[in-house]
């Protein structure tokens, strides 16, 4: 089991003193969410019709920067997409730079791959499938678009497939995304819908990819994969450019804020995107602790104990809980 | 392309002048659904956490009969689960009985199994896998849990596996279900939520079975295959065992009285479930025509084009206007 955030219900069982609510920064989830719609109930009684399915590729492919509808592929969230992966497309050699989100080595190794981890760029050169996440998760390092494509047509030459994860190339880190060069011949992309828009319970995400890559992967998840209700969420959510324009701002407040807050309680900055920032501290587990028992979750890394991500906070109650908590540490 | 019912869009697309609301009878999804409680906010919001997917499992288990919690894995609809069988228990040799749902053949076919169709039940003893929709879909043809967990120790002796599609197996069909039968090595049962409680769009079905096979489903599917708000809806729905006994009576008075108006215009029963009718007429596609021109979608099956099936319709509005357009066929 790849040890995942958002598990509130484990800090409830360890501090079942903690001040209730528990504030989770422990995920990459967007605090603000999009705000709920009234949702039709023919969303929740009805099977989606192939119009629907299509309107929602149009809004993710405008929204995204996709060239076709026809190249994007909707599935449940981008996990399901990150599980299929090696059994759609299957391969003996997989490099992927790390440390990042767990679950990518894992599916492959699960899938008898040879998984090769590195923690340099050079080891995207080898493998028949490379995987990046970008900006990666939980350090915020990333690849420009040029630089993305660049390398996939290296990789290509030998046939090699690129899977590059942009679950959180959104908002400030917007500009990283290779989607404009889809469909570049074995360069595939992933987009969580969830984590942008605060609904990451709804289960949306995108594959972005030439279209035969995209033919399969449909196949595999079969003619209805996503429920009307997200279709219906994500329609207007991803034409809402004046949301996502106030929303890249909001997040680089917080950012800015959180930062402040950390810095001041020592915690040395790591790196990070618009929707977490990871920092570094040699007594980061007593840290989570004292945070902990204050009914605030983080993030920790078991195999790198002095590190700790931080979400953004929800609320100003938030703000001062996660204020009062840390001046402790101070 | 397996045709499917359900599509309202090219109905409209067909009969522009047909009146609006277009009545769909052309699926098997109960009508009458399950009531909309509310649903949090953090459903929508919030990945849905370990402890909320076990209480679901554990509702399922006790709506389904299922003897363990753990022999059960929750998918985005059975759809999801169909397409994925062939990549988890590949086989070479499929065994379906048919004619039924067509997706079983197709998704095997496109694994590169050599599927075997066969109209007699005796096709089940052959295959690596056999395939078995009970109770059948369009035609209602059934197997007793006895006679299945017969056929499946005799299967098992080599290996062989069986899957159930018990999409139909709930309220006047419910006595049919094999679940009760699992763990029996090799048995996989499928269960679709949102056709018993009219909550197509949500996307949820399970799959009942071995541990084994529950967890290489599961790896398959990752983490949150399912959405937060299927979960709320699907603790509430599953365990309101009034909802469901009523639902038993309304159907079963329902299927009566659309017996009664089929037999009266000529249409000869086949077959059928609580959920739909077949029938079959010399003029079948005339029928579908006129019912089309009135607004009102059927299913039709392109390679038996005397069979119509009909769904019930959902209010008395749709009963008087399936009235009236079947009036012009008597």
């Amino acid at each position: 089991m790849i040890p995942h955030g958002g598990n509130l219900s484990r800090l409830r069982q360890r501090y079942p003193n903690a001040p209730e609510p528990l504030i989770d920064l422990s995920t990459g989830i967007n605090p603000y969410s999009y705000p709920l719609p009234a949702i039709p109930e023919t969303a929740y009684t009805r099977l989606p019709e192939e119009v629907q399915i299509r309107r929602l590729k149009e809004s993710a492919a405008t929204a995204y920067g996709a060239s076709d509808p026809d190249l994007i592929a909707i599935a449940p969230g981008t996990q399901l997409l990150i599980s299929l992966l090696p059994r759609v497309l299957p391969a003996a050699q997989v490099a992927i730079l790390s440390p990042t989100y767990g679950e990518h080595a894992a599916v492959w190794s699960a899938a008898g791959a040879a998984v090769l981890e590195g923690a340099a760029p050079e080891v995207l050169e080898s493998g028949e499938v490379a995987v990046l996440c970008n900006p990666n998760n939980p350090d915020g390092r990333a690849l420009l678009p040029r630089e993305i494509e660049a390398l996939q047509t290296r990789r290509m030459q030998r046939g090699g497939r690129l899977i590059v994860d942009e679950a959180f190339a959104e908002f400030g880190e917007a500009h990283l995304s290779a989607v404009p060069a889809v469909p570049q011949p074995g360069l595939i992309v992933l987009r969580s819908f969830g984590k942008a828009y605060g609904l990451a319970g709804v289960r949306l995400g995108f594959l972005i990819a030439e279209a035969d890559v995209v033919k399969r992967v449909e196949a595999a998840l079969g003619p209805w994969p996503v429920s009307g209700i997200a279709i219906h969420l994500a329609c207007i959510a991803l034409a809402d450019t004046t949301w996502r324009q106030a929303m890249n701002e909001r997040l680089a407040q917080a950012g800015e804020r959180l930062d402040s807050l950390l810095a001041a309680c020592g915690l040395e900055p790591v790196g990070g995107t618009s929707l977490f920032r990871l920092v570094r501290h040699d007594r980061a587990p007593a840290i989570a602790e004292t945070l902990g028992r204050a009914g605030i979750l983080v993030r920790e890394f078991p195999d790198r104990p002095d590190r700790l991500r931080f979400g953004l906070p929800p609320d100003e109650a938030a703000w001062s809980r996660l204020e009062n908590a840390l001046a402790v540490v101070r």
